[in-house]
């Protein structure tokens, strides 16, 4: 994870691309590693794809963008796979519609496993040739932070597969938790930030999407943010306090989500005799309360703000609080092996503990264009700009995602009901 | 319309409100007028709703909000209206379902406007008295305003029911169009803005909703505004160069919507062997080409304005316009008659044509609370902010928006799907 | 009520056609009198129709299939209405949208009278006129037995319009039911057919319907009728009893039905702190254990059934009991002003009470074609023909038919899950 | 197959049981054979089930019914399979959800496969002990019946599988065809049949599921069977017509179906420049004009006969038919290994051909019970009862049943909307 430090040099350069390639492929196939092939073949709902898409889109994207422009003698593994796996690029032509994806036995995941080692192949082999042509350095890198993308989707999709299962069966054993510390969690504070005109946006020599540009001047108020991440012990007091049943705590939209689906507890949750448990990775576990709370859509993390005299931060201000150098430390990327969320550490002087990992984090800011912005040319345009409508930005990162893919300048989002993935909260308030 | 000159003396007085309130009051009834009963009962669809539940519900928020804390001895004219005719306060109690107020055949529009004039009756003895209760006048104000609001929405979802109506009845004769100017109708150019630090928001003595609470600074980058609307002539250019059927100029989830509603032109437009004609509130009529373009959606706005190579504005870089004194004339609003858009007059050294009235102007921005919103105590507070999630801000009012009715601050919204108000668009650009 | 004496003399003659004409279409209008424009005008549910348009569409009947066939110089009142009011017959051309009958304001109320008046009189010339078309006599009674199905349905529809209306509103004062008699209700008994070779279908000069016909052999097992209806209080008991929690008691289809739709008593019945009451023509009203239990789905009285150790009856079973001369008596239809089904008189001697009137009876019957049918030929031909599929066939005839309506070989026909109409049921079993 | 000869000897001896069911379980598998545990996973729609999920359900019947009550020290493979693989069974307790069978990933493949060769082992030395018990003998012959039910359905299921896949990979390869006979396929012609008096349902000893009884007398108008099926060279004649155009040939609610799902030929067919050509489990391949026409709903069969001046036969017809011992010849089942329909020979004399086999004849009878149906005690007497409401009764096999499943009297059944069974039909008319 780079924020607050200086940027990985994540732009491929000529001596460290192979290397580069071959270990972001390789991590991908690491998270699949513990499946099945039919663990790996099925779509649990429209909005979640198998483990085996996974595999053959991120492959495809390589092979689409890169190699059928710059290989020599470009033949693609399968000509019907252009169809198969292009997720939404219009600009390539038809898609395999998304809810039947899942519906794809064939080709089979040896195929699909045959398929990854062939453009790996030649990806080699382009990579290892002398000069590279120009820009394929760009599309490279955009193609590696394409794949830690879907490798964090793969995760929380396979998570959801299994939870529907009535076995709750584990996908894989987790390390066990660091034991608490002393003084139990970490107590919720505030840390207050004066305002004014800010800049936020992506800056530098490093990675970034295009949806993270241009750096501009955003104006704020004062305003502070807590601490902390908002615990299961938290949240388990706003449900104490029929959080659920009074909708004065309410989007009115939102409201009628949770009536018209049942809501009653975040996604993954389940009580019964012996108490509240939850889902994870390595199957039910009792629910532990100084985690973070996940698996919230963003109209409970709303409530729950509302409930609890705040308010979701807007994107400037968690990006401007989470640029700064100093008392913003890190909490639990994907590299940890929990692919859970974990307690923070007590905090210190006023640090704001898990900005980074953990759990992606609610804003109140509407996924917009920033003042400037223009999609890539071709393509490869259609990857953030189109989708810029009726979803809510998210920040920091979670424990499912690649450990150096997240910035403080990363801009994640999803439409306001959605909750398979690690998504909590921190709360902000006016100072 | 005031803006841009002084905001109307339109804060309650001891002198003057008895008279305001009575003029609001019979302007809704006046619309209501060339209906038949039957055309007041019926719902079209569960977005909009019958003129009788306007008359109504308007009604029920005087006796609700006003008479019900002030009047001695309050007595309901009807204690079942209370949740037939509660739009959506939860602090109020229960509603009745919003898709079947169309089933409430009784009471009849007989009763209802006995329940008006019950109601009128008795907020004239209130305001008749001598010094009005502290309080009172802000309610009142807010009341009016509220039942000006729903004037607008009663033409609307008139015209929506008539419209469904395979005979495409009127609801009234419109006055005939004014000729066209000598040099036809304005060429489209586009003004200048610096941006830089910009205040928006409500300021200064008159009415305003909540919502446009509190003025704050937001920081613009230079940017231009076409100086009239986006007209017919202007959209069937967009229609006739495929842009219904390339994805590339829309939203992902405006395509989305394109394809699953099978949409091919604006709401209200038909065509057949004489070409294109729309319906309107005097009935059919030949599509006119310099007339601004109605009832699109956001999506279809915003893929107008991509197909255009310009975008939508920010509701900042709108009000930032709208707000200077000069050279920001007037369109039509509902005293016009007309009910309907006009061509816009020739512009005149670079002035904006028709900023106000005629079309609601969509903005790219998602309707959200001003930095440092709160809404007002007790069930007025769920007025505006319960709603500030997955809508976008539209600028300016329509031609039915009652005159004086709207502002430089006022901010309407609607979901990104909704076709049935007068929804249209101005163009904007990076400078 | 006809059945089991001879047929009534209803093939229009010569002499009588114009005085039966007007009888009919005045108990129309008398059946809509009580009701507002606004009660006539508004659908409540994509199965029922509005009053105007039951009113228009009978109409439209006789202007189409007679006027425009007989009357010299025929031109329609209005040719819109050629669509508007046309119900389901593709061989007169297109429809509107069954789901948007209640969305059609204009032509108001009091034009569809004028309708009405219209044709009236263009019927009468031509009826009144010396010797009437051949042909002209069957197509004319047809008019007149489709205008009262019409009428049925019309007090069926706007009882479930009312019932929509939270304020339970009375469609019109009922008559004071007759009191019980001393021995309270009739307790039920069984009596017993021997079977074998019968025929059912109608037989004789009288009218019929085309599904009634041809008459045909049936091989019936011996089998036994329950002596009266089963009544709401044999109802409440299946209920005590746990009958809507126990999936043994129904078909898996119906189980379906009552989980997803959160079925646990008839329509239109209601529990709060006074016990169960019932939505009438009348208004509200406490439930009365010995009426006949109505507005049943064909699920629930087969779910009856089986818990009660019966089943229902086939319709020829029915029929060739109801076709005895001696022992089945009338229970009560439309002209007796309750428009709601009463309790059976004690029976006697083994009599089937309540055979005709009260409430249709479902039977196990599937809607089919008897041996040999076959439609007419031309526009009629699609009166009953194509809605064989997917029903079921009820028999004898509701509170809400017109006296001399039905008949013992009278087919209704209902989909499964409908209940809104005043179905129940009579046991049935093997002997 | 068995009709119109003896009934095999299916009901379980001592001596042969263990040998009958270890054939019958085997075939099963040999059905699976050809599929990936990615193939077996899957489910394409909630009306169709994984392989998986069938080789598992069959094999809970035999632990469920027959050894949990005769296996001493009975302990089940795993408890979760109790619901996991309970198909409807009320009265075994809860069942996984239908339409989320094919998310059970867990257990894989190999488990299930573990999962029948212990029930087998266990069965085994059951059937191999000395006297069965009293019972044993008919549930036995229940189970193997039922499984092979599930063996047809497997393969029709993973049929509709493999045809969403837009690859349209093959299950396995087909034997080639037989060569058409010197004169072509057989010429339709009409065979009579006096009607009167005949009795339908299960006679003598062999094993019939409980809907085939009691036989029963049935009385029967004079009619006329094709004596072959309809072919796809018929359909198509169909098709050039318009038949799928005009509603006129079409029940009213089959109209509706065509309409709102955009049907226009039969499921599986696919047009392209090259002409029709259809999915099969040996893939894709030219449309056969001779072969009997499959995968037609009932709307269409019914449609497709009205067009042609016939109607489908009652089932009674079909089976009375069906049930004489002459001239009643045989068509292809699921050992001649097509698991496709074939063209007819040359008829001679007036024999019905194809009566069994190739595809299952749909009747116009509406799935009922027969007089005196009464259903076995205990969960089993769930088998079939409770299914008879809103579907239509096939006869006489297909080209994926088992050879010797079917007989004369067995009664297949589906919804009116069904169309990925081995579905056609044989003309009928009046005579």
């Amino acid at each position: 994870m780079n924020a607050p430090g200086p940027p990985p040099a994540s732009l491929v350069g000529d001596v460290d691309a192979a290397h580069r390639y071959a270990a972001v492929r390789v991590a991908t196939e690491a998270l699949a590693q513990p499946l099945s092939a039919e663990d790996c073949c099925v779509q649990s709902m429209p909005d979640a794809s198998p483990a085996k898409w996974h595999l053959a889109h991120t492959t495809w994207f390589f092979e689409t963008f890169i190699l059928e422009a710059h290989e020599q003698g470009f033949r693609p593994f399968d000509p019907a796979y252009r169809v198969l796996f292009n997720s939404y690029y219009q600009g390539v032509g038809r898609q395999h519609p998304r809810p039947q994806r899942g519906l794809l036995t064939r080709p089979p995941l040896a195929t699909v496993l045959a398929y990854r080692a062939d453009v790996d192949a030649r990806m080699r082999r382009l990579l290892e040739r002398g000069a590279p042509p120009a820009g394929l350095g760009a599309l490279l890198e955009l193609g590696l932070q394409h794949e830690q993308q879907h490798q964090e989707l793969l995760v929380t999709d396979i998570k959801h597969l299994l939870w529907c299962n009535p076995l709750w069966p584990a996908y894989r054993d987790a390390p066990a938790p660091p034991p608490p510390g002393r003084a139990g969690a970490a107590q919720a504070g505030w840390r207050r930030f004066d305002g004014g005109l800010v800049e936020i946006g992506h800056a530098g020599e490093g990675f970034a999407f295009d949806n993270e540009l241009p750096r501009h001047a955003v104006y704020l108020r004062p305003y502070e943010l807590a601490t902390r991440l908002v615990t299961n012990a938290d949240y388990l007091a706003f449900m104490a306090d029929g959080g659920y049943r009074d909708p004065a705590h309410w989007l009115a939209e939102g409201w009628d989500w949770c009536c018209a689906q049942q809501i009653a507890h975040p996604l993954y949750w389940r009580r019964d005799e012996s108490g509240w448990s939850e889902f994870t990775l390595a199957g039910g576990r009792p629910l532990a309360p100084l985690q973070p709370v996940a698996h919230l859509s963003y109209y409970e993390a709303d409530a729950y703000a509302r409930w609890a005299g705040a308010r979701l931060p807007t994107e400037a201000e968690w990006e401007a609080a989470a640029a700064r150098a100093a008392g913003v430390d890190q909490g639990h990327f994907a590299d940890s092996g929990a692919l859970h969320p974990r307690p923070a550490q007590p905090a210190q002087g006023g640090a704001l503990r898990q900005m980074f990992g953990d759990v992606w984090e609610w804003t109140r800011s509407s996924y917009a264009p920033y003042p400037g912005f223009s999609p890539a040319p071709g393509a490869v345009g259609e990857y953030n700009g189109k989708f810029m409508v009726n979803q809510y930005v998210l920040r920091g990162g979670s424990c499912a995602t690649p450990a150096g893919h997240a910035r403080a300048s990363y801009r994640n989002f999803f439409p306001t009901g959605a909750r398979w993935q690690f998504t909590g909260l921190r709360l902000a308030r006016d100072s």
